[in-house]
């Protein structure tokens, strides 16, 4: 066994951590975790327990165990995130319909409830229940007139700084990492990157009770984002409980990347959504294991959020809605340009933001995170209250703009002009003149635009929790609102133009504008993070129907079109490029015809690279050359004549070792050489004890030739995930590439016409 | 420009291409491809267009073009694949119904259409409408009677005999690569191998008609696995189109893989379960792009197939069901229970398939493949007419037994007896005594049962075009119509016991059997394909309901695990594996502690790695090398001596260019010297002119310390999809690593003890 061990780079690096310092092999905050390393430790992880499995029945339970407890944590993960996303529900129900006014049967009921047991049949009779009073009403007892309108406006806007004020200090004193969607820092996390305590315990308590202030402020955002966070936490809570999950970082992604999933999951009630959006849009290794897990933890979450029944209609998904007319080919045109308003959007909204961003973080704007949110939110509260699209919230909004006009629907929206004549079935009302409450509603709605989407665009990226989707499909639904009304009394008015003769005869039901509500949301939500699969997926899923897969598809596809002629990155990478983040995206194609050669450190005229050799560097040199860099690690040539490669060793792994050597091996002095070989010769006694550190060389770096096109290393560099990678020329070692020096000569490409650097 | 060519390996190869000789960088039959090569010639084609498109308008029109092509590949695989699989839908149809009579109205009519403009109202009546006789009723004039039976036994089995001849025939003489299901031999061109014919014009013509021919015979078998191989035969067809696909092998696999999807997705009427079923079980590299291509082309399929509607309802799916009974927690005992026979019944259809097969492959019994599709077919039609089970196409059994009873169904299985009080809305019907009819259906269904899961077993494999997903499912749906039945008829007897008191009151529709048919469906093609994910998908994209989601998620994921415990592969995993393709299976994990010096060729007591050095072999000596040895390429060294690398030639780029020098490049002789080097020496005119060939160097070769463990080895083989590996000590050629040798080590590993091998 010793041979075999002697042998194997990687299988000592185990041995080692069983051995007085139990460091060695971790990774300091802000680094880059080395994939294969991590895959390699826990396969030998693995074989430890499976050989020691056949010992007695004790290990062979507790290897069982093992195995099975990527199942459980998933379980947990699930039952967590959907008991979590269930609460935030229910309490920002509450809280939003706290600004209006209070149940007076039961202050801790929301609106709904209040009236749930009232006696009144109708709607909108129930919407009035005499339980539920606004704060004029409780407090003056008038519950018309301008007085009541003032005093309920201004409450109002009172509460909705009280929330806002509450999660932005919340936010700053206990968890800053709360604020945000959180998305982009997660896939940097998923790529291997370390951002210690960002998925911590209190940025989980914090983030879950911020995330509800926030989104009951009224402030334009939404909480589908941070839910992906909290789960995640939830997440990497639950791998701290098993050291299969916690002691390797790459196993610990895994997990993260199924959270994820758990997590959009709940946000719409979605599991299957939610495990292509983790796979498409956040996670970086997705091997199908986690595939598996992910459904699994998505399908428990899913369950769990369906148990507690936090809309009480049973039903898993947000905006539940049910058409009943099909789709007519020649509504492709309106569907598309709906697609390129989503890009167009998408495009606005990511420039805009990223500039507002880039200027809060170079300008004394960046200094008052809070009285940023108090008056963002004094803005939104005084804008929103007067129309009455901006002061319900969001989801309630895209709701009611989804849903189609049946014959008991009582909205603004469905007022159209009955023909008295008509004696159809209810659920198939043709197509009617539009009545002046929707000409009312039209101008509302075109305001409620206008303000959404300025407003989004200051909102995002506060110091807060704020999630992008339920704001971005806001955008959308308004907008496919208006066309799908546009497009239906165009219809009604002009059955005999050409494009209508064929599919729209008098009396028939032809254009559904909730169906174009729903396609302007999914335009727009694609134009800002460019998703495409698990977006319509995620819409599928929301509407419970195969049928308007085409529509859909039709505008996703469009707007990621458009808004990728503006430019490629969706919010989330433009947001991980404005903080600097090593992120690596597995979708730039990196099509320059660069070489290894013109990457590599050292450049022409720096220093010499910084190398060990495996048999005449002393002790003190090796800590001379730590004090004096700050390199991760250094490769170990045979001499500095040959420089012929041996292995590489980690700074941080060398800096414990010698350490460790000084502490406890006797002997061992500045002036001792440390041997990398296999063998330290027999040195005479007068000579200071040798340090032997083969066991945490490894004998395995990865190397690639300097004539390698820089597409072939960047691809070596994603697909292997990666820290750094050495370059030789025939043997001999040239130098080094890091994950950062990728980066950095990927984003000089991408700013430089191609042609210019091809041939410089 | 210049300096710049000569730096850059791959790039010269491309420039290379435009020369004389136009098959360099083209692969042998049966050879493997190497992607991170393909994928740099496919970067350089783009960087030519790219900088050619600034020269002129054509020019840039081109590269639009070629930017668009991908699209447009997709739109046509979805346009053919749609309508092929249209048209077999048809085809089938009437063939099937050919076997028992024939329409006297129009004889291309089947039964279904022949009787559509009857005016019979009850679908029992219109069954027999006057316009369809069957072939006794035509022939003697008589409907009823032992005589009519058996002319109609005997013509059903004459024209099934004839079919399954016609099948096999055509297999045989025009396209023996049309038999089987073709997905184990997709999953293995998509990992990289080259077939060639395997995806051709003639395999989708024959494949088409005799997968028609097959399906109508009455075989146990189904069309899903080859219209995945018809899909791609049709994606393989358009890729011709376009250059960019045609000539690189990595991008055509790009299309291949959409294919699949599109396949699946006509094949079930499932477009999102396509797109999973391709990236779940077929694919190998399957980059974002290719995700949303694929979706597209399985959307335009689907969509396709919907124009044509074969099955006269305007449904995209093959089993559309509606259930209206909600399941209950208790349920998931029998759930689970059939989950186990699903594992089980994959466990053994893969053993019993795999050994009948070695059968076939290594005795007598293979040299009469005609023979034996008669045998067999006269075996399946002697014993199926008489059980009305399987009699019918085996669709329509899946169809009748998912299916839930309606108040108007008129079928056996749905003979209750009904209480005559009993003033409910049709669609909920309380739990009721079963009558005499479904006890009959019971014991034929018993029958059907043994009869599915023997013939089945001996038909996958033979010699015509056989999917397993119809006959599996079929296993399934009757196990599982069974143990519903069972549960339900328990539930009515026994209001009174604990399990039923909470769920099941007296006059409640609690159990819908059909459910339980279908969940059964899904765990036996869940044990015999091991897919989890997308088989969820699928079965609910057929019955178009979240709310069974969990019953099927616990049945496949207890069917995996169970047949897992017995052997980790699938059955497409099984017959690569016998056919002994090259297939590096993304699932299989290599745990094993060998490293890379234990795998490398040469061997201990081998002859010397044949290597190239960059300035002393002649031309002579090189193809002495290549007649001598049969590897597919050979490294460069700078000499024999110091053994240090520079680079990798390919053996068939090297015959190609000694060819071509030889022909065209006068004064090159045998004992020309060749060069990889940058600069040829100054020869004396005596000296035979040198043959430069650094052009065809690969001056990037991929290369491993020999102390890399195995497992590494192994994941960067599927990662990057090399083909070769060299391995180094300090700079030195150690050996080589070739795909094959990798997966012959990996299968040494898998059938010996890791203990024994880890310490030899």
């Amino acid at each position: 066994a010793v041979n075999a061990n002697e042998m194997n780079g990687a299988g000592n690096l185990m041995d080692f951590l069983d051995e007085p310092f139990p460091d060695v092999g971790t990774y300091e905050d802000f680094h880059t975790i080395d994939w294969l390393r991590e895959k390699s430790r826990d396969t030998d992880r693995h074989r430890k327990i499976t050989s020691k499995s056949k010992e007695s029945i004790w290990e062979l339970i507790k290897s069982l165990l093992d195995a099975w407890s990527g199942w459980v944590v998933m379980l947990l993960i699930g039952l967590l995130s959907g008991t979590l996303a269930g609460v935030i529900d229910l309490a920002v129900d509450w809280m939003t319909d706290l600004k209006e006014g209070v149940c007076l049967s039961a202050f801790w009921y929301s609106h709904e409830q209040c009236c749930w047991t009232s006696n009144e049949t109708t709607f909108d009779d129930r919407d009035k229940c005499p339980q539920w009073q606004k704060w004029a009403e409780l407090m003056t007892g008038h519950a018309e007139g301008a007085g009541a309108y003032v005093l309920n406006y201004f409450l109002y806007i009172l509460w909705a700084l009280l929330f806002s004020f509450l999660a932005v200090s919340l936010v700053r004193v206990f968890a800053p990492y709360a604020c945000g969607s959180g998305i982009p820092e997660i896939k940097t996390i998923l790529s291997g990157f370390i951002i210690r305590g960002y998925l911590g315990k209190w940025t989980l308590l914090i983030k879950t009770v911020t995330l509800v202030l926030a989104v009951s402020s009224g402030l334009s955002l939404g909480k589908e984002g941070p839910l992906v966070h909290v789960a995640c936490c939830c997440g990497n809570l639950f791998c701290s409980l098993f050291s299969k999950y916690s002691k390797n970082e790459g196993k610990r992604r895994e997990v993260l990347s199924a959270a994820a999933a758990a997590g959009v999951s709940v946000a719409f009630g979605a599991p299957i959504g939610g495990v292509l959006f983790s796979l498409e849009e956040v996670s970086y290794y997705f091997p199908l294991k986690t595939l598996w897990r992910s459904f699994f933890a998505a399908l428990v979450a899913a369950f769990t959020l369906r148990s507690i029944n936090p809309f009480g209609n049973s039903r898993l998904v947000l905006f539940y809605v049910e058409y009943h007319t099909p789709w007519y080919m020649a509504e492709l045109v309106p569907f598309i340009l709906l697609g390129v308003f989503g890009g167009l959007w998408g495009t606005l909204f990511i420039r805009a933001n990223i500039a507002w961003c880039r200027r809060r973080k170079t300008t004394q704007l960046g200094k008052y995170p809070v009285l940023e949110v108090i008056a963002v939110t004094g803005i939104t509260a005084v804008l929103a209250y007067p129309n009455p699209y901006t002061r319900r919230s969001t989801s309630e909004l895209i709701s009611e703009l989804f849903n189609d006009c049946g014959a008991l629907e009582s909205s603004q929206l469905c007022d159209y002009i009955n023909n008295p004549n008509m004696s159809r079935p209810v659920d198939d009302i043709p197509d009617r003149p539009a009545g002046p409450g929707v000409y009312t509603a039209l101008w509302q709605l075109a305001l409620a635009l206008i303000f959404k989407i300025v407003i989004t665009i200051f909102t995002f990226g506060m110091k807060i929790p704020s999630g992008l989707f339920i704001p971005s499909m806001a955008v959308g639904a308004i907008a496919g609102r208006i066309v799908g009304i546009a497009v239906e009394q165009m219809a009604y008015h002009h059955h005999d133009w050409i494009i209508f003769k064929n599919w729209c005869r008098p009396g028939a039901d032809c254009v559904t504008p909730g169906l174009y509500a729903m396609v302007g949301a999914a335009a727009c939500l694609g134009g800002v993070t460019r998703m495409t699969v698990s977006l319509v997926v995620i819409m599928f899923e929301l509407t419970g129907g195969l049928e308007y897969i085409v529509p859909l598809m039709a505008a996703a596809v469009t707007s990621k079109w458009v808004a990728d002629a503006f430019g490629k990155e969706g919010i989330y990478e433009s947001h991980i490029q404005l903080n600097g983040y090593p992120y690596l995206d597995v979708r730039d194609e990196f099509t320059h015809r660069t070489l290894a050669t013109d990457v590599m450190r050292p450049r022409r005229n720096d220093p010499p690279l910084a190398v060990l050799t495996q048999d005449s560097t002393t002790v003190e040199d090796v800590e001379t050359l730590i004090k004096d860099t700050d390199y991760n690690g250094f490769p170990v040539v045979v001499s500095r004549e040959s420089e012929r490669l041996i292995g590489f060793v980690q700074r941080r792994d060398l800096t414990l070792a010698i350490k460790n050597a000084r502490q406890k091996q006797d002997g061992v002095v500045s002036s001792s050489v440390v041997y990398f070989t296999e063998d330290a010769p027999q040195l005479p006694a007068s000579n200071p004890q040798p340090l032997k550190l083969r066991r945490i060389l490894n004998l395995s770096p990865f190397t690639v030739t300097d004539h390698t096109p820089m597409e072939t290393v960047v691809d070596i560099f994603r697909k292997l995930g990666l820290r750094q990678c050495l370059v030789t020329r025939s043997g001999r070692l040239l130098g080094i590439i890091t994950k950062k020096d990728v980066l950095r000569h990927m984003a000089q490409m991408m700013n430089q016409d191609p042609e210019s650097i091809m041939f410089n």
